[in-house]
């Protein structure tokens, strides 16, 4: 059983996990090299190498057997499990709880391509689609309180199959990351009485140079404090808190932005690593005024070294202005 | 000029940093790439190759010529400037100021040496007499509160020159990362009237079970809720915020147990990469009951992916029992 282990010091989770690997030389080297396998678990017809799937839209064929367009199974090597108790206690001074929880893979698209700006919009906008009925599903589970969709594509970023997949996992703790913004943004809102997504959306679209990309229901920013080269953030211009509530419209838009964003990122950048995730109001959040979903992007074009472990102060070498200027005049 | 910017949202700054690297294309990819040079800027002879000498130990010979142990220059590509003022000012909702800070680097030995573990102990301590110095130094500067003393080894810990050096970046701000340390053994000390590391220490000697090493004043853990595999923490066993006002013993302890560290995972886990860091009080902070300097090991064994991205909760694979079992039992 994995577990949930609370640093005394900052009072930060980490996941113990070591389902994954048995002795401590298996991870002694780069435990998420992306395997070469003969054969692709997640290509129709080897449907018996996975778990059974949890969701499939399927156009014919019976559960777990070829006919599906996006297909969501638990990993067969989870972070998280699904069964037993919190069995939250001390050790000593410490505080311990079962790594509870779910972590499914969602295949993206039946056919073998390893980047989903290869699929179709219709693909890409399922995987959205399977999400969220994941998370109606899973917000029945009192356990949880936090989902966190994301995609690790290329070795760099974290991939470790091929075949164009998502990721889910959800957890009943609220995690640091989303915490700070959840927390960042409520006292934005004390003191303003606006919701800060929203006035960040009011001052980009009027200065425009960190802007990437405008629709009707969506717009694409190069935050003003990026993290990383070539950092995108995609905001739905109407505020909302949760994603699984948005407009459908919204969702086709998502799909629509994302796969150009990310064809223009490997045209641009020569097919970069990359990490995308949906920062998204948690599972048993009402409606907030102060916060915004919102779906982050972030190749991984540099590395992580000491000054950034020990900081958490990351050093970005090209300023969202000119990232976003490269990419918004990028021809397609 | 680098500048700082601040998220509006968390309130964590980021340093953009573009002088390292001038066209978006430049960086495009892996920016950290060890170079291979035919000429070692580091040794030896190649003095007018750096910038000039900040500090050197020397035996014998004139500054910026050979004859030194360990030599301490500004970086040629540092990621702060230490000459300007603050310059902060809004930008609309944002928050900006100038990069301001120092950015030096302590070339460690004059050998052309891959790792610290294959110099010397003497060399080891005079890394931490120098940065020691450096500190002393860089504390007349009302405008510095925090110096991070760091390593990075290994292309896959962003080392990008082979000769075994160290860095140190000297800040107007407090990090995130140091902030939530302090304000979590504040909060520690709050309730409970103690240290929370000295708690550590107490507990972590009368279990054994996750203790590295000990001697009479260090004692080394693999943390309890380590973030990555073989994480390593060196803690002085007597209670003290501030690594420069250490006894001198105390410093070449320090130099032995992390020699013996490094040969011990250099042969353990087959030489990965990995980052050092020291966690000091505030350069302006006096003694403070609460918070005990530490040197933190972080082997680079594990990929952050978009889970981690987005959450800001690692998942570690190995026990911290499993790996101080490992490392404590290794025969050198």
């Amino acid at each position: 059983m994995p577990e949930f282990r609370k640093d005394p010091v900052t009072g930060q989770w980490v996941i113990v996990s070591t389902e994954r690997a048995k002795r401590p030389s298996d991870f002694a080297r780069a435990p998420v090299a992306t395997k070469k396998l003969g054969i692709c678990p997640f290509c129709p017809g080897n449907e018996s190498l996975t778990m059974n799937e949890v969701l499939a839209f399927r156009s014919s064929g019976a559960p777990n057997h070829p006919g599906w367009t996006t297909r969501v199974v638990p990993n067969r090597f989870p972070v998280l499990c699904i069964d037993g108790d919190f069995g939250r206690q001390p050790e000593g001074l410490y505080d311990r709880m079962n790594g509870l929880g779910a972590h499914e893979v969602i295949i993206d698209c039946p056919e073998h391509v390893t980047s989903l700006a290869e699929t179709s919009e219709t693909n890409v906008a399922n995987v959205f689609w399977a999400f969220r009925e994941r998370m109606e599903d899973l917000k029945k589970d009192p356990r949880l309180i936090y989902t966190l969709l994301f995609k690790n594509h290329g070795q760099a970023a974290g991939a470790s199959l091929e075949h164009s997949h998502c990721q889910l996992i959800s957890m009943p703790v609220m995690p640091a990351r989303v915490k700070e913004e959840l927390e960042g943004a409520k006292r934005y809102f004390a003191s303003h009485g606006r919701c800060v997504f929203c006035d960040i959306i009011r001052q980009e679209r009027r200065e425009e140079i960190r802007v990437v990309a405008e629709d009707e229901s969506l717009i694409v920013i190069a935050p003003y404090a990026s993290r990383s080269p070539f950092e995108m953030w995609i905001l739905p211009r109407n505020h909302g808190t949760h994603f699984e509530r948005a407009a459908p419209e919204i969702l086709q838009a998502l799909a629509r932005t994302l796969r150009v964003l990310l064809t223009k990122i490997d045209r641009a950048l020569e097919k970069p690593a990359y990490n995308f995730l949906l920062h998204n109001g948690g599972m048993k959040d009402t409606e907030m005024p102060h916060y915004h979903w919102h779906l982050e992007i972030i190749p991984r074009l540099v590395r992580l070294a000491g000054f950034e472990w020990g900081t958490n102060v990351c050093i970005n070498p090209t300023t969202p202005e000119d990232a976003a200027k490269v990419l918004r005049e990028f021809p397609l």
